[in-house]
């Protein structure tokens, strides 16, 4: 598992150089499902890549990618999760805060994850048998705090409809913060600089991070409470396992709409 | 002005030193007009410093800062403006994406402004007839892109409310965000990254990056389009003037409650 951890971190660092050195180059962008879901070919470059290298070092290993629908299941078999470039639309608009993302599962049991904000050269790597580390730093478990000492990210919709009680939470912390980076946001709950980090995304934006997160006495579940499914797009979680109980009596009520 | 521009940068170095030497010191936090306004030792040590070293160099100016009651008018005579530590709540609970701040006008007009992001180690500084830098590297002048094109920032209560229109302008870019600290947010609509910055605060929040502002193509005013007084707390925004007009269009609706 050690040869493939480090394998995992030196691609994330590769494809993480190309992207450095192409950051000023014309982008070609694409609209996804709005017209703030964004996708350019850097995206689509860098998922290849680290596709190829993947498969070329690990033919039997499957797939699950956020771009070109590469959907495996984390349940069957040796499974890398990939966002190439998690926070694309900083990464279009500021040039900064994204980061690219692996995780790597073995019949669903998570064994470590890779995660690089790219301009900000800090990697975040480990779960599983592994510490878990900041670049060389390695990172304390949650250390216990009043909610009144913490601040909290999400994305702007879900306070101004406060879902599921957010905002009614976020105004028992010290602030809000909103990063426009699911990954981005979940690093900054592992180095313990925020609470948690609430919104609705897809097993590629929280997959490393739950499985480091399990490390450092997080855990990752949906809005309810439940195991996140590692396929659709879900409202979730990563809060510190002391304040499951706590958070629960915000996080409660169900938007009607 | 010169030697006065290259004192003002020295001190800010200076304190910010400080800052990073004592960055794990136990903190004496205490509140202000809320439960989330707050105030640290450190703020005041670093005001301490600058309002010591500024008045033993230039014995007649005066000052305007956040802490203490230093309320000098900007229009009377040599007057620097002092943020010891803009965003505090960051530099208490993430100890980063904070900034120590100074601003210097000579009877209303600004001369000069030198922001620095102490944990990103960014210093922008200029304004007046200083060309505007971020450490090494001259910021370009404003380069206008379609709003949708752009992110924005501001605070979340701001969106919850949707005040004076703003979530509405907001739902015209590609997304909003929240970094917690105003000068942090103002210095990346001076780099480019976003189109404005758009909140509640006081002169020392907004000084150094509006003379820095000027001299890029930026304008800031009130959320009724006028001059900040540079005394109360009041609705800023500073934006591109090529977009003035745009975004009068959708900054138009005073809240009524």
């Amino acid at each position: 598992m050690l040869n493939k951890f480090n394998f995992a971190k030196q691609i994330v660092l590769n494809v993480a150089s190309y992207i450095r050195e192409h950051l000023n180059d014309q982008l070609e962008i694409e609209t996804k499902s709005s017209p703030t879901d964004l996708v350019t070919q850097m995206d689509k470059e860098v998922q290849d890549n680290l596709v190829t290298w993947i498969l070329e070092a690990y033919p039997a290993d499957h797939i699950l990618a956020e771009e070109n629908g590469l959907r495996h299941s984390i349940s069957d078999g040796n499974v890398w999760v990939i966002d190439p470039i998690d926070g694309t639309n900083n990464f279009v608009a500021q040039k900064s805060d994204f980061a690219v993302v692996l995780a790597y599962f073995e019949n669903g049991i998570g064994q470590f994850g890779v995660i690089y904000d790219v301009i900000g050269d800090k990697l975040y790597h480990g779960g599983g048998q592994f510490d878990v580390y900041c670049n060389e730093q390695k990172l304390p478990s949650y250390q216990d705090r009043p909610l009144n000492q913490f601040l909290m990210a999400s994305n702007a919709g879900i306070f101004e409809r406060n879902d599921w009680g957010i905002a009614d939470l976020a105004k028992e912390t010290l602030g809000v913060r909103v990063y426009g980076s699911a990954v981005i946001s979940f690093s900054k709950v592992l180095s313990g600089q925020l609470l948690t980090y609430i919104s609705y995304i897809c097993p590629w934006d929280y997959a490393a991070a739950s499985i480091m997160g399990d490390k450092l006495g997080y855990t990752t579940v949906t809005f309810d409470g439940k195991q996140p499914d590692f396929e659709s797009h879900q409202g979730i979680m990563m809060i510190p396992m002391m304040k499951l109980d706590e958070i629960k009596k915000y996080i409660y009520r169900k938007r009607e709409d």
